[in-house]
């Protein structure tokens, strides 16, 4: 009679666990995209204005400096733009994405639409999110981060980065969207070359930025769906109407 | 032969003429939008907790009290809410369109997108744009606003309230479009009810916020254009999706 228990019970785990992975196979099946669960980084060695004379040499022309090797360098090195991390790697832009990989085990997903699910959102700033894509033949560079920009009011800003440069990035258009709550944001630009320094564009709030309190209509859970989209870039045609 | 060269003058003038008529109307045609001019509206008295009592009260489900009239009063009364004006008017709710109208001057502007085009964005905060919008048989108001929640940082709010109930306001949807400069931003989200606050929704954050720089983007000559639409609300379709 035991053993007849003991089966019964086992077939009724078994017709569970079958509706709990249904149920999730549905989620994933409706959205059609794939989820990627992005954990938060954390570095206390924080440095706003590191970037600064890379940004103004990138404007120039020229190939950033690597901000940890004042000394003589190659301008043909890019210097290791993963946000927070006071990373003295420099490198040829080609092997920019081994380097993010394996140094900084920052994952790499594929597909046109994905949504990046970042946890933790409760944690305190500075704190970034960072992910690569792979999508139309690039790798692009997707960074959110949590920082105070005025003192004791956290703000979440997300920009995306092509790793290439600033003419290749001429050739893209990225988007962000969140969704809850009878809410919704979406924020289209032209991805910036990972060249260019993304403290210099989450400081310049040319980028998607979120208030605490939006983030928290927007989040479920302390974590923060974004969905991502990149396409070729084509003229704005509704520019000119408005 | 000075009265050929006259008439020809003349047929030139008109063509010209043609050409500018016809280049003018190619725009707003290509647009298929009405575009409204909306002037500041800058007030010295600005008492951002005004409402704070009117909220309340609202949350609670009773017609928010007037906080210039702190005696007997009539529940069934609505407060100016015109944003920035210290107004001791008290009316019905369906007094509140021809209050606006005719003491504040507030256009109403008819058709289910129309382009809100801001003027002298430059202005120093606090500043209020505002403009009701008739649209699927109610009347909605859209306030922008320049305010510095953070001293010395001005940022731009844009909501839409309805000029009726928070019931009614659920079955409507909003979106709020920029678009230039290679960005665009759209924020979606359902209307609030002019009973509640527009201060409270601005100091929350549940809204349209933008920095000034990024205000700046999305000018032109100091004119913030701001593509509107309201639509019935459905189902947010993709939110399960997130």
């Amino acid at each position: 009679m035991l053993f007849f228990t003991q089966c019964f019970g086992a077939v009724l785990d078994l017709i569970h666990l079958r509706f709990q992975h249904y149920k999730a196979k549905r989620v994933f099946s409706a959205a059609g995209q794939l989820v990627c669960v992005v954990n938060p980084t954390h570095s206390l060695k924080y440095a706003p204005t590191r970037c600064a004379a890379a940004q103004a040499s990138t404007e120039q022309g020229i190939l950033p400096p690597c901000h940890h090797h004042e000394a003589v360098h190659d301008p043909q090195l890019v210097p290791c733009t993963c946000p927070l991390f006071s990373c003295p790697w420099e490198g040829h832009l080609e092997v920019v994405v081994s380097h993010l990989r394996q140094t900084h085990r920052i994952n790499i997903l594929q597909g046109a639409e994905i949504v990046f699910l970042a946890t933790d959102m409760h944690l305190p700033a500075p704190t970034d999110w960072i992910i690569m894509h792979s999508c139309l033949g690039h790798q692009f560079l997707l960074v959110l981060r949590k920082q105070e920009k005025y003192e004791g009011h956290p703000q979440f800003f997300a920009t995306m980065m092509l790793i290439g440069t600033p003419t290749q990035a001429n050739n893209f258009t990225y988007r962000l969207e969140l969704n809850r709550n009878q809410r919704r944001l979406k924020w289209e630009a032209t991805p910036r070359s990972i060249l260019e320094c993304v403290d210099s564009v989450i400081s310049d709030g040319d980028c998607l930025v979120l208030n605490t309190s939006l983030a928290q209509l927007f989040s479920d859970n302390g974590s923060l769906a974004i969905g991502i989209a990149i396409t070729t870039s084509k003229v704005h045609s509704s520019e000119a109407e408005m």
